[in-house]
């Protein structure tokens, strides 16, 4: 068969978006977190929505099997918000599984057999003990040469962070400070994990050792407060507890129609112009430990659909499940150069809100929290919401932001989501 | 929106389609399982197949997670079989896992970014000791309503078989006669879990109670053997043992392409003209214990679209994971009327392999085994090999099976794939 290039049959546009919010959250079920997105998303349509005209519904789960006992979440997503008997299927591709979710709503859109879609995905992570949820987690690498031998993503994340150390020189305040960026951008987020700075936790903790009567640390700033291990302990040495991303239980979801209709729901639909996806290794079996092979594979795919290049997107939101993963995104997307270039660019502001080039400023995964089924999804929340200027505090403003990426990993690498959205 | 008639932007057909032996494999995992299906589905591509021109590979599988502690069972399928970074995912929706994997397969050449699609599934149950398997089965109920009630899946089909008794005056003996032609049919089946008829299994226990020297059974016939509770136990009245399917491991896989290049594969393509897809309510939340409402719903859509009837389709392949489940969908799809007459057609021979509708001829679930992220594909590789004349001694010689359907439940009822095949 000739090459050729990659093109969807028919545009597809979306006309809503929404989430729960992002946290501990030991009162609900995953299909009541869904709900909870549904919900918010009706309520992003400007011009209304009759739900009942939604024609199927992709569900990404990572584990609910693990966590809840429960397989089948795509169904009962369904059935909790009304849509039976449309077809509902999960989708699963570790962490990455809700941005493969809505590329298959974007795919089934194309295929003509739908003209409406919902897509997102859901967790619920904080009902096991955490040990138990490092393990459940731990599923998500190879079991039988990787998970078995001892390792677990904390771990797996810093063999590629000690390589990039190794190999470009980079240093764990290089990492730190990407933490800080996302924390910044999630403090100004309603619906994150964590919704305060660095600083702000820095100062906590400051309060509490005065309120205790004990010696006062006396960190000059935040950096020396992540640098000091009976704070920020390290986890899986370079990770420390503040590199690593938090266990969250959410959902979220978007509404996809067809290009030609989708001026009925919204004045404002953001379009879908560029989507890729591609599976790599298990990290054992792997040739590079400093990138994501099949992100930049799928970046490519989603690169040429979309005939731009990275120069042409104004911000993105890249997979932070560990500081090295954002450090990796930004080069793997062609936004930064592998090394040194990619692991200071955080440091030197160029990622940050109001920089060349906005990274997370939802608070990424690190700060807004990591459900893993639902964050690819979440991701693409935010961009509809940055899209349209609907952020809020944490709106960038510095720049017209037309056109915008997600970038999901699921699990080590193994998958990877890259997708490109516009608004005209 | 109007309402439309659902039709696929471009045409879909099957080039291939193989699986593994279907039983207890204690030497393979899962990967392992598939890679074997993906061996034997490429010697079946008559002209050949380059599996690097394969573009996206989908996966359905229920639980790897419960029985291998393993996610991501998509990407390590790939990589086991040469695909990366081809993009790779799992579908899940429990039993009905690989129809629908097959059906996002053939949606994926439909929207116009794929040619050429690997669809199928895998599932490695027999890990476990056979309480925790009933338990991770369970998890494919409603974990809230009904297996944290004490339901398991015979109970669940228990219900619906107690209920059709009650109503339509449904006996034991109908179902059990399912059973003795499901297995007359796998007896030919060299992949079957299970390749023997029930008489088989009657001679096979008078030889060993003669062996043994003790009181030799004098059964007349099959169906007296079976309603001796000494060698067909009780599971979940009136579920005995031999109403249920087995615990087995296996995986299947056929191979999808664009319709307009279908022939340099093979010249005799089998196209795909129907497809549908439904979910449902849990069946503590349905109006009827009779019938399967998504099967109904999903058997409509495909007939609509194939623009075919029930009384157009030669062979079908439907889901007795119970043999009540089989009297329920040769109702469902309209093949027989719902009770008596569909509670009647095993026994009166109507369904038999050189009846006047031939269900099951591969054993069904309950002979051929029930790996249950791989019943879907494996019910489609029957379609394929039967609609081409390479069924070998279960072929179907009284009719040309030029139209042929599957039926694939997930868990009881809360999901229905139903797809139509052509040979033209």
């Amino acid at each position: 068969m000739a090459k050729r290039k990659r093109e969807l049959a028919r545009g597809v546009a979306m006309v809503g978006a929404g989430m729960s919010p992002f946290g501990i959250r030991p009162d609900v079920t995953n299909r009541e977190l869904f709900a909870e997105a549904f919900l918010d998303m009706k309520a992003s349509v400007d011009k209304g929505v009759d739900p009942q005209e939604i024609e199927a519904l992709y569900v990404g789960n990572c584990g609910a099997e693990m966590w809840e006992s429960q397989s089948v979440i795509g169904v009962l997503c369904a059935s909790e918000i009304g849509l039976t008997p449309r077809p509902a299927l999960k989708v699963e591709d570790a962490c990455a599984s809700s941005s493969v979710a809505v590329r298959e709503g974007i795919i089934g859109i194309a295929s003509g057999l739908y003209d409406m879609v919902l897509a997102g995905g859901t967790e619920k992570m904080s009902v096991l003990p955490i040990d138990w949820t490092t393990m459940a987690l731990a599923c998500g690498s190879d079991t039988t040469y990787e998970s078995s031998a001892g390792f677990t993503f904390p771990g797996l994340y810093a063999s590629m962070a000690t390589a990039h150390m190794e190999k470009y020189g980079t240093t764990h305040d290089d990492l730190l400070k990407v933490a800080i960026k996302n924390h910044s951008n999630g403090a100004l987020n309603p619906k994150a994990h964590f919704p305060m700075t660095i600083k702000d936790v820095m100062n906590m903790r400051i309060a509490k050792a005065k309120e205790k009567g004990g010696p006062v640390p006396s960190w000059a700033d935040e950096l020396e407060f992540l640098n000091d291990p009976r704070y920020n302990p390290v986890i899986a040495w370079p990770n420390t507890l503040f590199d690593c991303c938090p266990i969250t239980d959410g959902a979220a979801c978007i509404l996809l129609v067809a290009e030609e209709i989708a001026k009925d729901f919204t004045d404002t639909p953001i379009y879908i112009i560029g989507t890729g996806q591609a599976s790599g290794h298990n990290l054992h079996d792997r040739d590079t430990l400093t990138s994501i092979p099949a992100a930049q594979v799928a970046a490519q795919q989603a690169y040429e659909m979309a005939d731009v290049g990275p120069e042409d997107i104004k911000i993105a939101e890249v997979h932070d499940c560990f500081t090295i993963a954002e450090v990796m995104a930004i080069a793997d997307l062609g936004f930064f150069k592998e090394g040194k270039e990619a692991a200071t660019a955080a440091g030197e502001g160029m990622t940050a809100r109001d920089g060349r080039r906005p990274i997370n400023v939802s608070g990424g995964l690190k700060c807004k929290g990591h459900p893993v089924g639902a964050t690819g999804a979440a991701q693409v929340v935010e961009i509809f919401q940055q899209m349209r200027g609907e952020a809020g505090q944490r709106q960038v403003t510095n720049m017209d932001v037309n056109l915008a990426l997600n970038h999901n990993i699921g699990a080590h690498g193994t998958t990877a989501v890259v997708q490109i959205f516009e608004r005209r």
